[in-house]
């Protein structure tokens, strides 16, 4: 065999998401794209602001040499001074460029920072149901994901997360809002973890790590805003990207943003900086650096994907689906009232697209993507209905 | 201590070309950047030519949806039709969309083959003097440099290649037009790899994989074509990126192209798209990939760094320095007169800035990236002079 052997056993462990995309594929040529309901994805249906191509433009006629050649591996001077005072103004502290490393999205970023900060076998604590590209983002790394759960509304369990914490402890990993539930934690939650994570990084004599994988930040509902995180825990690494909020998840950009007071400061900037040059990113994409600094306080019309919650979150609750109200992200996390592959299985032969919760650490939940056109909500409806009936 | 072991260790060994580049940094705002000759960098001088301007404003007016957003990991299927259509031509055969993985640049494809096919320990042949940054990303993958020497025009030596294939040897990485030495290796020195590397993987049972590292392909002198690498070996992998051929290095696009006949070729395809993926690439920034597949018969003006290399060349040799004629890449790999590292120190103290040999395995030698203005080398000609003078 020609592959290494930890490639081969994820590609067996990962390939039922490959076969239900590769089904997806075969019923939309089989029934029509039109006809196939595919809610698997986390890929959003609105296009980029339209300042966005403004910009772009702009950049490209903007004739300084060099623009498109390498800068220093934490990107452009100038776009980190952007991001700092943008994030200065928003948690009302003084970030700088050296706070910031530009990155290719959150994925890239998590990487960076795990490649940073772990030892072969460190444990990470991560909070069920999560996004599993952890998983596999730490065995990049080597480091040892620790899943715990989270309470029945799928917020923070401080008593879990302490319970789960030992000596190989290095870092726990949250992302609000959340992908797949939604949720967005409150003020009251993270000061709370940050309780225990300060209990115990005493006691151990050693700081550990707060990773907060934010790219949902502006994806949010109903008023909320998400709590000063950086207020409340200062070993603190903050992962973004600008794929959710601008509509660039293919261009893989974002940035990672460091409490000023992170023990080890300079190390640990030293550190990212040089994983973020050997992972092979080099740099953040050059363009969509320069082109993110002129668009940091523009979001895509958040509005509308709050009126496809609302449409799909109360069809589906009027059906008799269970289901935690999300605040932000654009995922619906129901519960199945059977085996959760069994479910999706049966929404699949309605031509319905979905992901069982086991593939998020979450059995017997569903994950919905809603950024989709409406009309794929509307039209969905009766074959959410219908199967939820066959089950009840 | 916060950050890990190996990125501390990492840190300290790679701390030198830091410590050049801020002492390089520092020398600019003492002298003034037009008095400091900066040879350090391969970022390519030129701009990129015209008609990427014109693609990258057409491609942002094109309204059809989605284009910023996920696609296949893979990469835009068009774009691969593409560059499979354009390799096509270029080796008179058949490659296709399925044979082609986009990436982030050539530094993301190597460590998406290195992930994907070695095991911890795996040993990979390196031919010296070479980039060193390879040690990294095969570090990334636990996998084992080892690093044999080249002839001293820096040609192949295949009995040398031979000798030090062992039972772990999973690979051979070449690099041609080579950094740092400019050397483009012939049909009759990739045949006699070839040989050695067939002979081995019968005796061994299974294949030794051949990985060709060519950004550099299309910069090349005097009428030199790289011979067609993919009729002389089938177990082949080619990396290669758009950075230096039309100065996007700092846009990260590139791809790999496997040999149509390599074994196993559906599994190395889904291992190499799932560690695309899991790598936190993702895939290649979408905007790039588009906007490359129009410029596939484009290249920055070869002539112009033909130009350079002959004044810097010409006149270095008539300085009495020793070099081994560049036939490709913008860089000359001078042998130095007494240790490299003090010579390299020397040429600072006149500010030119260069790198030792010793940073790509060559002692005794040092690098001049020279896709700089003809200025710089104009003015550091009397510098480069003085120094040979003082240790000759």
């Amino acid at each position: 065999m020609t592959i290494s052997r930890t490639i081969k056993k994820h590609l067996v462990t990962s390939s039922w998401i490959r076969k239900m995309f590769e089904e997806g594929k075969k019923r939309k040529e089989q029934f029509g794209p039109d006809n196939v309901f595919d809610f698997s994805l986390g890929n959003p249906c609105l296009e980029p602001p339209a300042r966005f191509n403004e910009v772009v433009h702009a950049l490209i006629d903007d004739k300084t040499p060099g623009q498109h050649g390498y800068m220093p591996n934490a990107g452009f001077e100038t776009v980190r001074q952007k991001i700092a005072a943008y994030l200065s103004n928003l948690y009302a502290k003084n970030f700088t460029a050296s706070d910031i490393i530009m990155t290719v999205g959150a994925g890239g970023a998590l990487n960076v920072v795990f490649k940073t900060f772990f030892d072969h076998d460190d444990e990470v604590i991560l909070l069920s149901p999560y996004f599993t590209e952890y998983d596999f983002y730490l065995d990049n790394h080597m480091a040892i994901p620790v899943v715990v759960g989270t309470k029945p509304d799928f917020g923070l369990d401080p008593e879990i997360i302490s319970n789960a914490i030992t000596d190989r402890t290095r870092a726990v990993l949250i992302n609000s809002p959340n992908n797949p539930t939604g949720r967005v934690y409150t003020e009251k939650e993270l000061i709370e973890l940050a309780d225990v994570l300060m209990y115990h990084s005493n006691r151990l004599g050693r700081p550990i790590l707060l990773i907060s994988d934010e790219p949902y930040r502006k994806i949010v509902y109903d008023g909320i805003i998400p709590p000063d995180i950086f207020d409340i825990y200062q070993e603190l690494i903050v992962v973004t990207s600008f794929s959710k909020d601008l509509s660039l998840a293919g261009e893989r950009i974002g940035y990672i943003a460091v409490h000023h007071d992170i023990t080890d400061k300079d190390e640990i900037m030293a550190g990212m900086i040089f994983s973020n040059r050997v992972l092979g990113y080099v740099n953040a994409p050059a363009l969509m650096q320069r082109a993110v600094s002129y668009l940091l306080d523009e979001t895509v019309d958040v509005s509308i994907y709050q009126r496809k919650r609302d449409l799909l979150y109360n069809s589906l609750v009027s059906f008799g689906y269970e289901i935690v109200r999300p605040q932000g992200a654009f995922y619906l996390f129901p519960k199945t009232p059977v085996d959760d592959v069994e479910f999706v299985n049966a929404l699949r032969n309605e031509n319905i697209l979905t992901v069982p919760g086991s593939g998020f650490g979450g059995p017997m939940y569903f994950r919905i993507a809603y950024c989709v056109p409406d009309r794929t909500i509307e039209m969905s409806l009766p074959g959410f209905e219908r199967v939820f009936n066959r089950y009840a």
